[in-house]
């Protein structure tokens, strides 16, 4: 029998998913999960969006251009606009999902053993595209105690070598829902300056930003014009996460004419998708609020829940829909399948992600979860209600 | 400014993509350009596909699962084992596009600097797959004159050497229209046994089998079931290339549970795709057969008409919806460019595919284009009139 490829055994299960199988047999037991690990919006897409669907009216379901549909880029651009980021259709490029948008930037822009700094917790599927690109993940830790801030830039140049490539942000940020200020920006805008590396940002939970800071976008970052890669999705704006539409956008022409090739390979972004993600741009403003609000109100529910529970933090969360929290056991991971396997209070247990998967230190976050606020606010509360009485009897508990 | 990816520098433009700007400036002239260079059906998907699209009533859009919706996997059983393949759900994964189903059976089976043996022409995008993946393809020449057969074993045997991991094929073939025998196919088994090789095979064009000699899966060798990988793709048999919904198929657990770690990093294959894909399984009778009727009529049509032509020698293809045939011209991809940008006839002119795009041997193929018969039979017949005229006119034309 041939043998699988080294890539293919380095690759990791998902941390998320090798919890499904006991999530299911519970299920089968008759008890009712609360599923604080997924990060598949509940809220229902856009109006606009569900009704083109329903109006495509074609005979022949056409592969699109590799790029996109240009009507969709242009109206991209009006978008991005109103966020200060001042785009032309052809820097943007349309992707299979946000997932297809970072494997591409790092095929584009990294040889096998280049590496990649990442803040770490991150958001786990990074570390697979940099597998599948022969790449090497080299995570700086940030503090649970701090609210998961930037390190100081000794602490980045400290990891600096000469196979150092790129840097990759999440902002806000997946798991932790950290929001990175203007002087954490300001600083990793003078490092990539200094080292010429890439800046890659991933800003797909930018419509979810709750601080009275402003969201930064790197597209901004003055004079990094040809080091950053900005990427982006609609499946969390929309709730549109099954469509699989994201983009890539950069002004480098050299990385984007490179994308390119590796887009006209793969032939094109779903047709159905653009014309949905397209419509989508046209959602009221009343969408967005109710949306937005729904989410700071869960926010504000969730983390005062947490913070409750004897032996429980969680930093509050200044954007996107998650909280990486630290919880009063040895073993995160063993904790979230015991409640799972052996726990259920009044037929109702919890699954959360073990925030373990988002780092790659071996032993880092080993007692910390991923919750995200995706679940409406009555479950939240009776989830928490759950946990609580979870971690009351759970025999792996810890002292304060 | 950081530099681009090796990868990124050797990955080609889309040989037939690249001729587009001369096309549309045609067009901008008033000249009727006739498409014989792509691979996108103009026949209608089935109405069943477009109409569950519109039936599509959920409130959100969300994530169908890594692998693919079950009930489609189900369905997909059946329609295999009208051909003889004998499957079960867990042995196949929906991807995105039949392109996805190559990049991850690339990324499981071969690591950097791997070899892969692939007869050529071949569909170019093989190539920026392996490049993708670190792998090199070695092609084995196939030629013209006896209709692109398979290579007796021995010429196989000599590019074997302790690098070599996989056989590709493309059977029925694009572009080349070929559809290996029963012997070609057992000497392809033999030599994947002696030398313990994955053989991943493309089926993507089996419905377009006009020959009476029958198709031959290679999921059906016997005792290569755990070195076969199906691959598959709902594009060119439902005129769906939009959706991008493909298969990878394996009754490998290793190379299964190995692809479906690629599967979990790129989350899901498009949900709205695996909806109309399902649906489409369920077109009468009546869908394909007259589908198959106008292919095999084209194709008569096409091929005679390109054979009349002094000069031109097009094999008869017994699959898929191409040929590749061979002109009186020095240099075919020099004529495909003068047609688009120096000739018309009646204002009219063709656009073919250059060969030499899906030979990697420097050089090969060089006299030949790829016609695909995607255009309605008059056409057809209108575009081997201008094609006659061109090379009546050509000032690049060669002496019989």
């Amino acid at each position: 029998m041939p043998r699988i490829s080294k890539r293919g055994l380095e690759m990791s299960e998902s941390p998320i998913r090798k919890l499904a199988p006991l999530a299911a047999a519970a299920k089968s037991r008759g008890v009712k999960v609360y599923h604080l690990n997924i990060g598949q919006p509940d809220l229902p897409t856009p109006q606009c969006g569900l009704d083109a669907l329903k109006k495509i009216d074609r005979k022949v379901l056409e592969y699109s251009p590799s790029q996109g549909y240009l009507s969709y880029r242009e109206k991209l651009c009006s978008y991005y606009d109103s966020f200060g980021i001042n785009l032309t259709p052809d820097e943007i490029i349309i992707t299979t999902g946000g997932s297809e948008a970072v494997l591409f930037a790092f095929m584009a822009c990294l040889n096998p053993g280049d590496e990649v700094i990442v803040p770490e917790p991150a958001y786990a599927n990074y570390m697979s595209f940099a597998i599948t690109a022969g790449a090497k993940v080299r995570t700086i830790a940030t503090s649970i105690e701090n609210g998961f801030a930037l390190p100081k830039v000794e602490e980045f140049e400290a990891l600096i070598n000469e196979r150092t490539r790129a840097l990759l942000i999440c902002n806000p940020n997946n798991p932790t829902g950290t929001l990175y200020s203007r002087e954490e920006l300001d600083q990793i805008c003078e490092l990539v300056k200094k080292y010429d590396l890439y800046l890659i940002s991933d800003e797909v939970y930018r419509e979810y930003v709750y601080a009275d800071v402003p969201y930064i976008s790197a597209m901004t970052l003055p004079g990094l014009e040809q080091n950053t890669i900005l990427i982006d999705s609609v499946s969390k704006r929309y709730s549109e996460c099954g469509i699989r539409i994201g983009a890539l956008i950069t002004k480098n022409r050299e990385v984007h004419d490179t994308v390119m090739k590796f887009c006209q390979a793969r032939l094109s972004p779903p047709l159905v998708g653009q014309i949905i993600a397209e419509a989508s741009l046209d959602a009221p403003e009343s969408y967005g609020r109710e949306v937005y609000n729904e989410y700071v109100e869960r926010r504000n529910c969730l983390i005062e829940g947490l913070n409750r529970i004897p032996g429980v933090f969680s930093p509050m969360p200044m954007g996107a829909f998650y909280t990486v929290a630290k919880l009063p056991v040895e073993n995160a991971e063993d904790f979230c399948k015991w409640c799972l396997s052996d726990f259920n209070y009044e037929g109702e247990t919890v699954m959360m992600a073990p925030a373990s998967g988002f780092y790659a230190t071996p032993g880092a976050g080993k007692n910390q979860v991923r919750i995200a606020y995706v679940l409406k606010k009555e479950d939240l509360q009776r989830a928490l209600v759950v946990l609580e009485k979870a971690l009351a009897v759970y025999p792996g508990k810890t002292m304060e």
